[in-house]
């Protein structure tokens, strides 16, 4: 059985979690806060991130969620996420890692060092000036998956594909932590209605983090 | 025709293009400094990153060092270089996109903010404390993949693998710009010096960033 090493605003491992709901993989959960520097995860991980993802009966560990994803996509034929073309392929490729580090880097770090890590570690209020940034860059995404989504019905085209877990994953957390300003935001608002909607993210949207509610709107499907 | 946007001491590009060498693949250079954010390539890639690599012939953009291999991968049966069961597919990933990452963030990307972009965009002298940061990052990271080499020949297995690529393209630069202390890490030294025979490695070890001189081992095959 997998067990994946998480906490519950990690978007990374929503991503994971997607993914493993999508193409029906079961697992538990192992809530590990990377910021503690728990001794027995640096030895499972030295570079002390989420998530990784064990098999012990079968010695698997898997470090760092694009490889998780890329051995998921490569074991598990249902749900396939990274298809068609290598262009194809490629470009779900881009987007996913563009999610992954541009989006992650100007809005959900920020978010969740200033909501979450000032919360929960160093109790102290959070940096209004930070928070604009990060909310300001949020819009400045969202201009351009709205292009996206208005040339077609997906981030990366025609069907579901590894581009939009990722998006979905990124775009939550920084949701929970009241980042997201929906106005003027159609198309990508209608689309992250629909992933709302999916079995695979629901489990997502129940949970939450001590101590830090989420935005009112946050678990709505029609926010 | 390949077309590859990149600086000579740009680690992902280096990345890409040992590959393109390894495959046997040809392209032309095109000098690119992101740092500019010349208005074309901004019209390319929207993040603004090099390597970026494009074939107008067929409409081909691949944007991304990751992307752009996994690319190579799928497509050039030459040298396969992301080999073997799933999970050791993983572990050359997990290692790839470790240098790609930490590596870089703690060693690389230091070094050519003091010793690159301080001498050719703010013309300021180097930070000392963050130079001996980035060294004595580098230690640590060495003192792992001498670790790793003792147990096999490559990083990530008994064969050449992306993993070592991405591993030669991050020390190169940073050794370029004399940030790697090469005593007392004997198994990584020996593994550098075959990379550097490669002739994959050659065309890089050759090149000169303007105004910057590489430390004088840099190109010594038995340095």
């Amino acid at each position: 059985m997998w067990q994946l090493f998480q906490f519950p605003l990690c978007p990374f491992s929503r991503k994971v979690r997607l993914l493993l709901g999508e193409k029906g993989v079961g697992y538990t959960l192992i809530r590990e806060n990377p910021w503690e520097r728990r001794d027995e995860f640096i030895d499972i991980t030295p570079a002390g991130q989420t998530p990784v993802m064990t098999d012990e009966g079968r010695d698997i560990k898997l470090i760092d969620s694009l490889v998780i994803c890329e051995y998921l996509e490569e074991t598990v034929e249902k749900a396939q996420m990274i298809n068609g073309t290598a262009v194809q392929r490629a470009e779900i490729r881009r987007l996913a890692i563009w999610f992954d580090t541009q989006f992650f880097r100007d809005v959900t770090e920020p978010l969740l060092g200033e909501r979450m890590l000032k919360r929960i570690v160093t109790k102290t209020g959070p940096d209004a000036k930070v928070l604009r940034g990060a909310m300001k860059a949020a819009i400045d995404y969202l201009d351009y998956t709205d292009y996206l989504l208005d040339r077609h019905n997906w981030m990366a085209g025609a069907t579901l594909s590894l581009a939009d877990l990722a998006a979905a994953a990124q775009i939550s957390v920084a949701d929970y932590l009241g980042g997201i300003d929906w106005k003027n935001h159609e198309a990508t608002a209608r689309w992250y209605s629909g992933m709302k909607s999916r079995p695979s993210f629901r489990p997502l949207l129940s949970e939450r983090m001590e101590g830090i509610p989420p935005a009112p709107h946050y678990d709505d499907v029609n926010f």
